[in-house]
């Protein structure tokens, strides 16, 4: 393992402030650092907040800023955050219309954000959308099981936009919850990830293999196979999403390919030229796209693909100017 | 060697198109794939073209948009665009004011941009600007020796503003080449390229050990070290970018770190936060900072820290809107 870093204990705190010192006119922390959030609340809006372990930035902390996130509460590698530092971002970002917690399916995450909205209840209006994307997780359909990981972005930045329309607490949680329905992912990684703290690789595959439907927590997939190329595995995991959504004629498609932190950025978008034409082969309308290294897995090399099927309400909030460290359009690439 | 591909003859061509359908809105090819260049250029201003070799994305290709470049000439892995590549973005984006044309300092690279702008004399007007922002070279300051680098997105950055404010070729051939004065970095990695072609690395380190002052192309550097602490490393560069130049009283610093490609963003921030400490402490004003990975070797590992020290003209076109696919703000951050 070689990183940069001082000690594995203070590589998250550390990494904080110089993302809070780099985007200074942006956010700021919360009290004692426990969160970080926006520079500048709006009154009146419901205040949208989402939070996990470290090891996944720039998810969620590149995400908070107009549009998208008030709040972000990271927690140490792939670890959740305390109740205590929800509950802080909770009384110091809810300016009276109420919280939305967006929480990754993960039991760790679960609990902490449900032990935080009861430790408000009654003093703040909290509403939870929990985001359950992954499919490669044995077990029925939407599951309990799924994890929530690349998907989130996509509910983050949807209703993070209609939020800022004013959209009500209540009409943000169905959102959420509807929106969740229509997202699928699926991840396969070349290599396993190093956590700083163990200093050693979570998996290891040989020059040979592939781990495929792996997470964001460096835990092993649903199976390892012989190293394919591209083509056969954007078609892998192109069917194993097609199989597993509903489509409908009215919807329109936002395509998102997720590097996990160790895969250089033209292999994303050489992915992504296959698995948008294997969709449109399909008859989906790929209206949207976006390419890059936004959920991570430390330095996993690997990448996800997302299906989102969104309506015309979801692509006009996908549209909406946003400004965040990770995300930033006004329109978006004109 | 594992990778995101089917053939490693066709992996450039194949990403480009990736590229080019995930942000249609932005950017369109050239006449037969030459170069990618903006989907709406503007009558009048000069047209801001680069390229270099493959690998390095997102630059150039990233950086082809409003407020930035008008087109970019890809080669292969590593491997200057040719002559007619250059001509042909050259003549396809002249709407009457010239071209100028941004090219890293490599031997292969000002060849053939030198033989494209020969090619067009008389029937364009060409400036040229070399970029040579790596210290890391031995030989005398200046020296041609100097490779460009991470410095060249400052460059593209402030030249396209200058451009949108319809600055004239002159104008920005000399603000060019004021800018390369005032711009240094230094990279270091911690493993070496593995190149698809030959799917071998570049170097092999060992795990104690890291490469001292890299460039962008897997050569080796100047030194060989062993691992230090995140705290040493940035100590290291920050003072061989000090030592090699002069601070003026007014200048502001724009401190960009980079990613080389297999590096998480967490630990760019990390060393953001050291760094920006240590160039305060010497007096430096940081005004700006942009913290990613946008000029890379591949799946290096690695990072460079560039500073730039600008005036206020200099601020303001970095301030100034760009919507590209790897840099977008309309004001930035706020």
């Amino acid at each position: 393992m070689k990183k940069f870093m001082n000690k594995a204990a203070s590589m998250v705190a550390e990494s904080l402030e110089g993302f809070v010192s780099a985007h200074d006119r942006l956010v700021v922390f919360g009290s004692d650092r426990k969160f970080v959030r926006r520079r500048h609340l709006t009154p009146g809006k419901v205040a949208i907040i989402s939070g996990g372990g470290a090891g996944h930035e720039p998810m969620h902390i590149g995400f908070v800023g107009l549009g998208m996130l008030d709040a972000a509460c990271t927690g140490h590698i792939f670890t959740s955050p305390t109740p205590d530092q929800i509950v802080a971002a909770i009384e110091e970002t809810d300016t009276g219309a109420g919280c939305l917690l967006i929480v990754k399916n993960y039991d760790g995450d679960l609990m902490n954000f449900e032990m935080a909205a009861e430790a408000v209840t009654g003093r703040h209006g909290i509403e939870t959308v929990i985001v359950s994307d992954d499919i490669a997780v044995p077990g029925p359909p939407r599951s309990s099981g799924r994890r929530g990981v690349a998907g989130t972005l996509v509910v983050e930045k949807i209703l993070g936009a209609a939020a800022e329309a004013r959209m009500d607490l209540a009409g943000l949680k169905a959102l959420g919850d509807r929106l969740n329905t229509r997202i699928r992912t699926m991840g396969v990684a070349l290599d396993g990830v190093t956590v700083p703290d163990t200093a050693r690789s979570t998996f290891v595959l040989d020059p040979d293999e592939m781990e495929v439907g792996v997470g964001i927590h460096g835990e092993p997939g649903l199976s390892r196979q012989k190293l394919a190329d591209a083509d056969t595995i954007a078609s892998m995991i192109c069917n194993t999403i097609l199989a597993d959504i509903d489509l409908q004629n009215t919807d329109r498609a936002l395509v998102v390919v997720n590097g996990f932190g160790g895969t250089p950025t033209p292999e994303l978008y050489l992915i992504y030229n296959i698995v948008r034409r294997l969709f449109e082969a399909k008859g989906i309308s790929v209206a949207r796209s976006l390419v890059g290294t936004y959920v991570t897995s430390l330095d996993m090399a690997g990448l996800s693909v997302t299906l989102s099927l969104l309506d015309e309400e979801g692509l006009r909030f996908w549209d909406s100017p946003v400004s965040t460290a990770a995300l930033q359009w006004s329109s978006p690439e004109i």
